[in-house]
């Protein structure tokens, strides 16, 4: 390929509106130009990486034993009632009425469509398992489309949906593509993790997250040192705190006028900050309820909502503080309610001994306060926190805190939508039975912004080598003028393509500094200059993108490196 | 590749409500099912067909220089505004309303998305020529979707969008977009003719259409036995004429008591149809207009439209009728009118002498009609009627009619769009200049669908190995018990791999009928039969799709044979 019958259009310029650095760079190199709010066309350059990793997705799933297919965008109301979901789903289903007057909506997701086929498939256990998937456009109608194609309304996806007899069957095909994806980002030459979501009332092992590590990403992710536990902070566990010490103050009443919070408490008494419990006031449906975090911790609010009796709990409001514990915020704690409350405490302050509490009185805080001598015991224990770096693991590591970019996501859905939509096969005894089924969705567009936000330096995109829109760019100095250029260029461009390497001639006669500055930007991973006084020397002027330095070496040394 | 790990669903009955063979095949084939009115999954057997043709029109797309890309199927109204097409597309754009009640549509086309494209991309004439294509999802919302995916309202189409400075550079695109097409329905094994269309405005070769030839095709296309001359038939011309006979007989008037059609008035005189004359009454804004056509003729209302001064034209009502020739239907003619009326004559009825019209009194008609003689030379003389089978075409060969399904449009559309959308490049001398622009399409989806009426039989499809799901099946007599028919049929699948030939491997376990049926219905162009028998007599069971039986030959012949 060359250049010159490409179309390439870069721009210096940083966009003004585009706040993450992919963002910014697919936008400079000219590889998606906007259409409209979260719609963004993917130009030649754009669409040439795309289809990378598109290829890489099929491959592996092809490998995996997956089956392609590919369902309509524009899909019938009908089918998204079966299942309550054309209301559950919410704003980002895009619903559409067509001349008819008939309404549809353009897939987000595609459950209730392969569900759909399945049943007109699928009659037998004999024809199980099967799973069945499509890389395919998508829509989601975000509130805040933004970050380009990292959160676009139009999207491409590949979806995956297996069915299955037994949910041992689906525990070894959710495996399976646990393994596929773990190639699939391996192969993109991706620096990720597999993270254990929070997967609802399935629990366990039944969804992991897949996610590019990028400090720029929106989920965080907790990581053990010592094992290859990951998971999404909001299902982050630490280890149990060690057991509680022996009581060795007594309790008393401190002054602290205008310290409010554990921090200006700690500071002001000269303690730590981890001697102090923050008293988080809520009322559920039973009544009103103190949730106790240590000062330096934060209530996790998911692990919260999941502790007995608070399902739905919301924050109290001042009148029902002041009715209950007869304080203003800021100086709340256990000890003194003026009715009966109740107490869930945090695991860690469950374990602490001459603990720092709020007086229930404007103005004064506790200390020295010890569970089973100056309160009960606490009715509730539970893990209710974010773990924090430096948490201890179960496993005996450390937890380390990074940031995500969610990319992948393996889910157990069980017969959630075989139920719903009234699909079942005979089973081995001649018994309709409705199968389990998983779902395997990858982001293909937003693989392609998560990699350049992990790799990226000032002069641009710095692609993995499957990723590159081409492997090598043969820089021409001059190619107008020099017909000995050309020809070495050519040469060097066909016994790469005999070696299997991609590569892409810059003959469009730009000054070195642009054409250069040009071929950095697009992250082309390898760039080989060919000029008239490199040919008089016996050489190219070689760099690898990361590299801070150019080379120049002989063919051979040329062709040995680049082949890897 | 093996069947029992792929998915396949064949069915035995023919749908009820498929009219089309094509349709019929691939819902029997399972090829497709419908998700809803002109909605199709295309399932795994499906895909792999239209997967091959879409990388033979992206291979030659690439050959050809076009540049690939992709726009969002979502587009915003604004952009339509910019047109007119928002409103003048009508009832097929299917219109869409956001979250933000912003409106949007689905892409039907991208004329004006790839403006759009081009304008922020494109600034000077160093950029142009460039050719960006697509092969993407597009809906129109069919009133009567039907035929399967022969009509359906989401369908993959490759769409392609040139630029260029001048016209003549517009006019080379055009050529080699023409010869792009014409490499790709070759490729793929069709029987098909580049027609010209008519195309409005623009007129002369700035419009082809490219037909799959089929019986079942809606459209009908005439094309000379002289040359390579094909065109619609609202389009296609026959050769003028012979010049005028000499005038031999008497007007007469005669009784045609009940005759008001030409083929009757030619039976009761017994008289060839191609010596009487058609009058056919029309009102245009100028008044009465009497269209002449020979009587085995029908009127081409395009062509008549496009006389001076009959855009627009209407058929006259009785009253008009009777108010002008003081006749009733059926009798009408050019003598004897009771105002001044126009009379618009076909070349063939210019050129007759001795002929038949009405006399304008009801039971009566004309004999022995000689023009100049009995009635004014015609004011108007032009081809105003439909080619029939037999026309003498103008290269000197004769013109035949057969049926067409549109499979590719290329098009010259000018400045229509860039003018609207306000896109302009610097030419050499530094002016704005509005780029003239094509189009091409080429129906992907489409053409799976116009192959099967052109390619089949009673037992079911017959691909063209181009498109074909596998070129070659072998067929596995009692796989689950023969080991060594397993061994055989896994070798020689190995041998076709080498050899670069497709096969899959029918390992189902199915009875021979059974197995064979599958096979010929998804219209696998090979077929090799693997059984203990054959391998006893060291030969294996051959039969081509198209073959009435099946032939027993040794492994070289039959890899001799399938190479091809």
């Amino acid at each position: 390929m060359r250049l010159s019958q490409f179309h390439l259009r870069t721009t210096k310029e940083t966009p003004a509106d585009a706040e993450l650095v992919s963002h910014q760079l697919m936008l400079r190199a000219g590889m998606i130009r906007k259409l409209a709010a979260g719609l963004y066309t993917w130009s030649p350059l754009g669409l040439r990486v795309l289809r990378k990793v598109e290829t890489v997705v099929r491959e592996e799933m092809d490998n995996a034993g997956a089956i392609e297919m590919i369902m309509p965008t524009i899909q019938p109301r009908e089918l998204w009632e079966e299942t309550g979901r054309w209301e559950k789903f919410g704003g980002q289903l895009l619903k559409i009425t067509d001349r008819k007057e008939q309404q549809f909506c353009y897939s987000p997701t595609a459950e209730e469509a392969v569900t759909d086929f399945a049943r007109q498939e699928l009659s037998s256990y004999k024809q199980l398992p099967v799973n069945f998937y499509q890389i395919q456009t998508k829509f989601r109608d975000e509130i805040r489309p933004r970050f380009g194609v990292m959160r676009a309304r139009e999207f491409v996806m590949k979806d995956a949906y297996s069915f299955h007899i037994t949910d041992e069957d689906l525990a070894r095909e959710y495996r399976n593509m646990h393994a596929a994806y773990t190639r699939i980002f391996t192969r993109l030459g991706l620096d990720f993790r597999a993270v254990q979501a929070d997967s609802g009332a399935i629990g366990g092992d039944a969804s992991q997250e897949f996610h590019v590590l990028a400090e720029s990403g929106e989920d965080s992710i907790a990581f053990s040192t010592g094992s290859d536990y990951a998971a999404n902070v909001e299902k982050a566990q630490a280890a149990e705190p060690a057991p509680r010490g022996a009581a060795t103050e007594a309790m008393t009443k401190v002054a602290t006028p205008t310290q409010k919070t554990c921090e200006d408490v700690a500071a002001l008494l000269g303690l730590p900050l981890q001697r102090t419990v923050k008293s988080v006031a809520v009322m559920t449906e039973a009544g009103f309820v103190l949730a106790l975090v240590r000062g330096d911790h934060a209530v996790n609010e998911i692990k919260l909502g999941k502790v007995a009796g608070m399902a739905d709990y919301r924050l109290a409001t001042e009148a029902e503080i002041q009715a209950h514990l007869g304080s203003e915020p800021g100086f709340l704690g256990p000890i003194g309610a003026k009715q009966a409350i109740r107490v869930v405490a945090d695991r860690d302050v469950a374990a602490m001994a001459d603990f720092v509490v709020g007086a229930n009185e404007a103005g004064f805080h506790l200390t020295g306060v010890n569970w089973g001598r100056d309160l009960p015991e606490p009715e509730t224990v539970a893990d209710i926190r974010n773990v924090i770096e430096g948490d201890k693991a179960a496993d005996g590591g450390e937890i380390r805190l990074v940031r995500g970019i969610e990319v992948g996501h393996v889910f157990q859905l069980g017969r959630k939508y075989s139920e719903a939509m009234k699909f079942t096969v005979l089973d081995e005894t001649g018994k309709a039975a409705a199968p389990a089924m998983g779902c395997y969705g990858i982001g293909v567009s937003r693989i392609v912004a998560a990699a350049i936000e992990q790799n990226h330096d000032a002069n641009g995109i710095i692609w993995p080598v499957p990723m590159a829109p081409w492997t090598v760019a043969v820089c021409m100095i001059n190619p107008k003028n020099d017909a000995a250029v050309n020809a070495a260029a050519e040469q060097l461009l066909g016994e790469l393509q005999s070696a299997g390497i991609e590569a892409v001639l810059d003959d469009r006669g730009l000054r070195p500094g642009a054409m250069f500055a040009d071929i950095e930007l697009i992250g082309i991973p390898h760039r080989v200059v060919v000029s008239e006084r490199g040919l008089a020397a016996g050489t190219f002027e070689y760099r690898a993108r990361r590299a801070t330095e150019a080379e120049n070496i002989g063919r051979d040394e040329l062709l040995a490196r680049l082949r890897g």
